[in-house]
């Protein structure tokens, strides 16, 4: 599926990174990386006032009124898909859904026809899931060129690269949980070597002034150059979180199950699954995080899942204010950046 | 695919009825069984309402502007799909589609854990149907417990059990065409056993007064118990519908056309399928139902379906109707589940 | 896939052609043959309205508020669908998409109790794909029986019979590039034996006062009949687009690439694939056209499509005014038809 499996580098998109424009708004949201912490916290700012939205009768506001948003998933997700649609309708845009892979692409279209035909449709933001690491900054900058920032790109995940909104859904539940950034210990637990959603979460945390962020898994699924971002390795999962604020788990990919990485999922559980035994490791009131959809009885126990540390729910919910912050950002920069 | 192959039960989930809240107000539509007559007829009163509507060139109105509406199949349908998401389009709601199978099951995500997702996204009403008997009831205790009724569900079909819009918007047809449940013969031919449709509509035939309603089909095809529910047998199709005001076809499944319960579906046509011929023996101003979709030339000949006692076009238009009343009935009814 | 290989028929639909009402009014949009010079110009004249709106912040109007248009795709097109789809959300239509192949046909339901299935939930419009040349036709032809025209049908392309909406955007381009059909030498270039554009194209051309359309390929890719047409036939690239001032360029079906018809891709791009070089033939400000998804390399080379010549990206922006436009005049002309 993804070419990008020989590791990751940490600097790739450092340079040329095409999501802000000269006066400094943001016009697409493809990594956090490079994110000024102001502009994050803006983010999570907006998102707030949405929350009180989603509690509201009716749900709906008109910022996006007459606006076309095109979610194009060149790689399926139901469940990102669906957050993303659901926040473009709550701010009254047209939402059109594209699963790409079963129509175009097959067709032999390239990637920047199939987006340029939808550019041509007076689109004005695309939500982009792909397994390549870098499609959206590829398809960002091209738009950037041939429209100059009138189209907005969000990046929905791709490949090993990043997943932003994730990262900035996960910095919106630390900081109501735990308010402020600068005193805290977060710990992410997993296969964060394939992990987007850890690259967003570490670039987040280290921009938000989080003084100790820490990796924990087997060796197999750790990265190289952790330690030179200033993140501290562990592979033992009691060691890794013990007086953590935060915990991170993230999910084990079915294909990592067996085979070359590691052994079984008996014996990832065995190690690495969080059971409400190893979380007394962490400080008392620590909030356990997951990205969704979890393995049960893999990475985590259902006791830990749905016990009262657990904030995994409120993370869907602050995601979809997270994605109405973000959309309606990009669309009133737009202007700016002409 | 479905579990509940050995025979139902008739009196299951009478007990803990999650579908009225302590103010006897409807907060899910699960089964007609136990709903009370005078709950029935609220229905297919407010469902007359919005007939005229149909009828307007502005079709929509707001009565559910800026709420959210999942549609959630874990099983395909496209045609009661699309009713459903005509209905709540109609009512001005943000309407989101979810096939199930193919995303986060697949992932090995747990039922309950996708409906939290879903609900943890603000949702306001499930649309769900499920191969599994009891689904949608089993998720409606579910967000009753976690929301306090607060999140409506609506079965679109569940196994063998209950496909109650479906009975109901049968009811309306029947009442549109006969007034008066309490002097009419109906009889139910087909494939009874397998039939959720059937179920549903016994259950409401009995509740709004109908003195005799019949079940006609081959031996393999009835379930046990019919005669205890107060329903009259019949293996003759001529017999079965003689003088009756009202035949309700159901639709006889591909599986079962050939092999054990019948020997072909030119059997099945011969001994069941409703002719203009034998259409003669019910009363001359019978009423010919189906569910749909049809099988022409197996279960009803085409001059029956098409002709002048057919009103199964007229079924799918009051279905409309039925869907947004009940989409209505239950938005309404949420403040009062608290 | 089609029953319809072994030619076409051009007089096929000139009688009984169902798509104007006594009043002379557009009811449906079915071919291009037959559609009265006046009726064509006043659909641009309608799109040009529209094309000043997808420039606009508020793309939306409410020219079709309430009214439900479905999008009934016998035949998979996720960017046909899609053009059509934003064109009914920009007119604030309710969308309703249907995949059928995948659905109720698989249950064997029938052409006609599909389409009359959901005009029974109150459709006001439909916009069809089928793989059946004259399949939208005889639906047509049904609802008018049956509605008395109050139902519109689009073709939104049939087997090899039409596709005008491409069509239709087809003449606006050439009209907004090129302003006088009477003058222009237009050639069509490519597979014009299995092309529903190319057909669309001819009828279009001809009704507009083009005096010469040329059809320009292989012989086994050209069908017979069309120089009885007035269309003139080369089998030279060069000769075939010597001094023309508009060249609609063909996309080559992956399944005709190899085996009979041509011998390969290789060698059908030696012949047939527009060059820079080969360009050069043409009038100097001749517009280079292409109905999408390009095969490059095969039918056009990257250097011509995205050169200063190619209008192909203008063609989409103008497809979504164009459907708009042909959905607001069925929309309006939809009260004459009673």
């Amino acid at each position: 599926m993804s070419k990008a499996h020989s590791g990751w580098d940490w600097r790739k998109n450092r340079v040329n990174n095409p999501q802000l424009n000269s006066a400094g708004e943001l016009i697409h949201l493809l990594t956090i990386e490079g994110l000024p912490k102001a502009m994050i916290h803006r983010i999570l700012d907006t998102a707030e006032s949405f929350m009180s939205l989603n509690e509201r009768e009716v749900k709906s506001v008109p910022l996006l009124r007459g606006k076309s948003v095109f979610n194009v998933f060149f790689e399926n997700s139901t469940r990102t898909r669906t957050t993303f649609e659901i926040a473009a309708k709550r701010l009254s845009a047209d939402v059109v859904n594209l699963s790409v892979d079963s129509s175009s692409t097959k067709k032999g279209e390239s990637l920047i026809d199939t987006v340029d035909n939808l550019a041509a449709m007076a689109a004005d933001m695309f939500v982009i899931r792909h397994s390549e690491s870098g499609a959206p900054t590829f398809i960002a900058q091209h738009l950037n060129k041939m429209f100059g920032g009138k189209i907005n790109v969000i990046n929905a995940g791709d490949g090993r690269h990043a997943h932003p909104t994730q990262g900035l859904l996960d910095m919106y539940t630390i900081r109501h949980y735990k308010k402020d950034f600068t005193k805290l210990r977060v710990a992410i637990v997993g296969d964060i070597l394939h992990s987007r959603v850890a690259r967003s979460d570490i670039h987040a945390l280290t921009t938000l002034g989080c003084p100790e962020v820490r990796a924990v898994g087997p060796r197999t699924l750790l990265p190289s150059h952790l330690e030179g971002m200033g993140v501290k390795v562990f592979h033992d999962l009691k060691e890794g979180i013990r007086d953590a604020d935060v915990i991170i788990m993230l999910r084990l990919q079915n294909e990592r199950m067996k085979g070359a990485l590691i052994p079984s999922s008996q014996e990832y559980y065995k190690h690495f699954g969080l059971t409400e035994e190893k979380l007394k490791y962490a400080a008392p009131d620590a909030i356990v995080m997951h990205p969704g959809p979890m393995n049960r009885g893999v990475e985590i126990d259902s006791a830990v899942a749905d016990g009262p540390q657990s904030v995994i729910l409120s993370q869907v919910t602050f995601g979809i204010a997270i994605r109405m912050a973000v959309m309606s950002i990009l669309a009133s920069s737009r202007a700016g950046a002409a």
